[in-house]
C-alpha cells in the first residue's frame, strides 16, 4: 500500500466530513471534538409545570387524543423530588433546589436549612450580564418564581418578596398575577408598598395589568400583574382580560432576547398543582394545555434561535394521580374534554341555590349526576363541597388521587437544544442549576 | 505550513485516539464509524418487574436506604402502556407488546386483536439458532412468560401453555412455579398431562423441583418447576426449598452461555404485581429487592460479557401506588423493612383464632394495631381480611394506592451494554422487541 495515497485519502475524508480543523494546532482526540461541537449556549428557558408527574403526562396525552405531545419526544430522563426534611417536598424546597442547587427544609425560599442565603441561577445570570425573567400563572411572588430571586425564611411573606423584587430591581421581566403584594400596604407589613410599581416605573420598567396593556410594552423591562393574586385557572379565563402563559411567555422572550448577552427565563405553570390539590382532573388538564402551549411558543423560539437550552421538569407529583383507578382496567381522561369550568367556579354558581346542582354540573360539563350525588353534594360541608364535586368528576374520567397535597415519585425530566445530553438519566432536582450554568459557561 | 508535517500531525493522532482503520478502504462518516463502534450484541436479557412504575422505584429507593439502586444508574427513559382495547393493559396484552411488538387486546397471548399468532424475539432468538430462556417467580405458564413463547387467545389456559412449551421445546430454560400445569391431568384438559416432565426430559432437559436439585443441573436445557403454581413470596420463602430469583437467574445464565451463538433470557420479577393487586407494601418491596438482587446478577454477567444488552422495564403499574399520601407530607416506605410476612401469611395465622390478630401483627410487622383496627379486621368479610390489614401497615408507610388493578401511567425504561442507548427517550412498549432484534442483528 502507498503510505502517501493513503494519508491523502484519510485526510480528504476528513475535510469532506466537516472535520477540517483537526491539525496539529488543535489536536485533541475525536471525542472532546465532538462533544464541543455543539452550538453554544447562551439562553437558558426553565419551564416548570407545577406538580406535573409521569400521570399527569400519561393523562393530558389521552387527553389530547393519545399521540405524542410537544414534550414527549424530549424525554431526557427522571429527576428525584425530595427536600431536606422530607421525602415529600414543597415547591418551595423543590425550587429553591431547582433554582439553587441546594436541598432545603419545606416552606424555606432560596436560604439552606440553616437559614443561610444562597445564589440562584437567576442571580448567577444576571452577573453575567444575561437578561432575566419570571412567568407564572401564580402570584409572581408565590413560592417557584420565589425562589429564583428571593430570600425568605417561609413562603408566606410574598410581600417581602415583592419588596425584595423591587429592591434589588435585577428581574427584567416580570409576569404574572399578584398586585396586591405591590399596592396594598395592609399585607405582609410592607412599608409603604403602594410605591412598588411606582419604584418600577421609575427604574425603566413598563407596567401591565391587562392583555391590552401587555401587547403595548415594548421596552426591555417589563412588570405586568394580572390579577390580586393568582391569576384565573385557564378553564375561566375566557371572561377576563388576562393574558394566557403562553402569551405571557411570547412577550417575555421576545422583551428578553434583546439582550445581547442572552437570557435567563423560567415559566411555571403554577395551577396544575393547585387543580391537583384540589382533585380537579378537568382543570389540571386545561391547565397542563395551556403550559404545553407556551412550551410549543418557547421549542419554537429555540428552533429558531439555535443557542437556547430548553429545560422542563415539574417540582413534585400533586396528589398522588393516577392514570385509571376504581378497581377497573379502564381510562378516560378525554371526556375531561367537556367540562368547562372548574370545579369552583361551579360551586359558585350553585351554592346559594343548591336546587340547581344538576342542571350548573349538566351544563358546564355534559355528565349528569346521580341522584344520590345530587344529595351527597347537598349535605356535605360547604367546605369539602369542591372537592367532592372534584371526585365525582374524576370517577368518571378514572382518574385517581391518593391526598391533598403532594407525592414523593421521581418526576419526569424534558430537554431540547444544545447540551440538552446532560439531561439524560436519573437525576436529582438540585443538580439542574449546575448543569444550567456549565450550559451557559458561567462563573462559581 | 508544512503540509506533510501536517498531515503526519493528524494521522499520529488518529493512530493514538484508536481509529486507526480509517483508511480510505473503509472510509466513513466519523459519525457512523462511531456508531457502529460499540461492541456486537450477542445475548439480549430482558427484565421485567411486573406491574413496577416510578412510585415502585421510588419507595424501594427509600425503603434501601435512600441512595441511587442498581437500576437508577441505568435510566434511559420511559414507557407507554397501553392495550390495543384499553388504556389500562393487563399483563397479558402488555406482555406480548414487548415480546412481540404487537399491541393486543387484554388477556390475549402471543395473538394481535384478530387471532393472528405474531412470533415474539425469543422466537426469533431461536430460530437465529440461540439459546434461550424464561425465569418466572410465578408459575412459568403465567401470562408475563407465556407471551414470548405460547399463543393462546386467553391467558387462563396455563395448561395449553404448558403443553406448547413441550410441543416445541423452543425454550432451552424454564425455571419457575407453576408443576400442576405439568403434572396434573385435571387441570385445564391437557391430555396425558402428567407427560409433560417426562416428555422434557426425554428431549434432554434436567428437571429441577428444589434449590438443591437445581444446583446440580449442569446441562445445556433445564425445566425447574419449584411450586404448584406461584413460588413464595419473598417475605415468605425461608421455610422452603425454592430458589430465590437471584439464584435461578445464574442459574440461566451459566446454561444459556454454553451456546456459542449467544441467548436470550427474560427474568420476570412477577410477585411485585401481585403485591400492589393486594395493597401488601411491604410484600411489593420485598419482591422489589428480590429482583434487584437478580439484577445485580445480571449487570454483572453483562460488564464481564461486554456483548450482553440489558433491557428493564415493568410492563405497567399496579394499584396506582404512590409515595406519600394521606394529605401529609410525608413518605415512610423504610418502616416496611421491620415487616417479616405478608398480608396473607399474617391473615392465615390469625385467621382461625381472630383474638391473635395483635399479637402475630405485633410479632410480624413490630407494628401495634389500635383498638379500632382489631375491631375492624375482626368484622370485616374474610374475603376483604387480607386488603384491609395491608392497608393498614400501607398507612403506616405512607404508601397509596388508588385501585386493586393496574394504572396506565408511563414506566421508567433502563438499559445497559452495548446499544443501550437506542432506548433513550419515550418508547412505546411496541418498540422493544425490535430494538433488541435490532442489536442482535437478527433478520425480519
Amino acid at each position: 500500500m502507498n503510505k502517501k495515497w493513503m494519508a491523502t485519502g484519510v485526510l480528504g475524508t476528513l475535510l469532506m466530513t466537516g472535520i477540517a480543523g483537526y491539525t496539529y494546532e488543535s489536536a485533541q482526540p475525536v471525542e472532546a471534538k465532538q462533544k464541543t461541537k455543539q452550538a453554544k449556549v447562551k439562553n437558558v428557558i426553565f419551564m416548570i409545570p407545577d406538580g406535573y408527574s409521569a400521570a399527569y403526562a400519561t393523562n393530558y396525552r389521552w387527553y389530547q387524543g393519545g399521540k405524542e405531545t410537544e414534550l414527549d419526544g424530549h424525554l431526557k430522563g427522571m429527576m428525584r423530588t425530595y427536600s431536606a426534611n422530607t421525602k415529600v417536598t414543597d415547591s418551595a424546597a423543590a425550587g429553591t433546589a431547582m433554582a439553587t442547587g441546594t436541598k432545603t427544609n419545606n416552606g424555606t425560599i432560596g436560604m439552606d436549612p440553616s437559614g443561610k442565603e444562597v445564589a440562584s441561577i437567576l442571580d448567577r445570570a444576571d452577573q453575567a450580564g444575561k437578561a432575566t425573567g419570571l412567568v407564572s400563572t401564580s402570584a409572581i411572588t408565590h413560592a417557584t418564581p420565589a425562589v429564583f430571586a428571593s430570600h425568605v425564611a417561609t413562603r408566606a411573606n410574598e410581600a417581602d418578596i415583592a419588596k425584595q423584587y423591587m429592591d434589588e430591581m435585577k428581574v427584567d421581566v416580570l409576569l404574572g398575577g399578584g398586585q396586591k403584594f405591590f399596592f396594598d400596604q395592609k399585607n405582609g407589613g410592607v412599608q409603604e408598598a403602594g410605591n412598588l410599581v411606582k419604584k418600577a416605573e421609575r427604574a425603566g420598567y413598563q407596567y401591565a395589568d391587562s392583555l391590552e396593556s401587555l401587547n403595548e410594552t415594548d421596552g426591555r423591562k417589563v412588570l405586568g400583574l394580572f390579577a390580586e393574586e393568582g391569576m384565573a385557572p385557564e378553564l375561566d379565563r375566557e371572561n377576563t382580560n388576562q393574558p394566557s402563559l403562553a402569551t405571557m411567555t411570547s412577550k417575555a422572550l421576545q422583551t428578553l432576547k434583546k439582550d445581547r448577552d442572552g437570557f435567563f427565563l423560567m415559566v411555571e405553570g403554577s395551577q396544575i398543582d393547585w387543580a391537583g390539590h384540589a382533585h380537579d382532573a378537568a382543570w389540571a388538564m386545561k391547565d397542563a394545555e395551556a403550559f404545553h402551549q407556551a412550551v410549543e411558543k418557547v421549542l419554537r423560539f429555540a428552533a429558531k434561535d439555535k443557542h437556547t437550552l430548553v429545560v422542563v421538569a415539574g417540582d413534585h407529583d400533586t396528589g398522588g394521580m393516577s392514570v385509571g383507578g376504581y378497581d377497573e382496567y379502564v381510562a378516560k381522561p378525554e371526556v375531561l374534554k367537556n367540562v368547562k369550568a372548574t370545579g369552583d367556579e361551579m360551586v359558585r354558581q350553585f351554592n346559594e341555590d343548591l336546587s340547581n346542582i344538576a342542571s350548573v354540573v349538566k351544563r358546564e360539563t355534559t355528565f349528569d349526576l346521580t341522584a344520590e350525588e345530587i344529595q351527597t353534594l347537598q349535605k356535605v360541608d360547604a367546605k369539602k363541597r369542591v372537592m367532592t364535586l372534584n371526585e365525582m368528576i374524576s370517577k368518571r374520567a378514572y382518574v385517581g388521587w391518593t391526598t391533598a397535597v403532594h407525592t414523593g415519585v421521581d418526576v419526569p425530566l424534558y430537554a431540547y437544544g444544545p447540551q440538552s445530553e446532560q439531561f439524560s438519566g436519573l437525576h436529582e432536582n438540585t443538580d439542574i442549576p449546575g448543569l444550567m450554568a456549565n450550559a451557559m459557561k458561567l462563573k462559581k
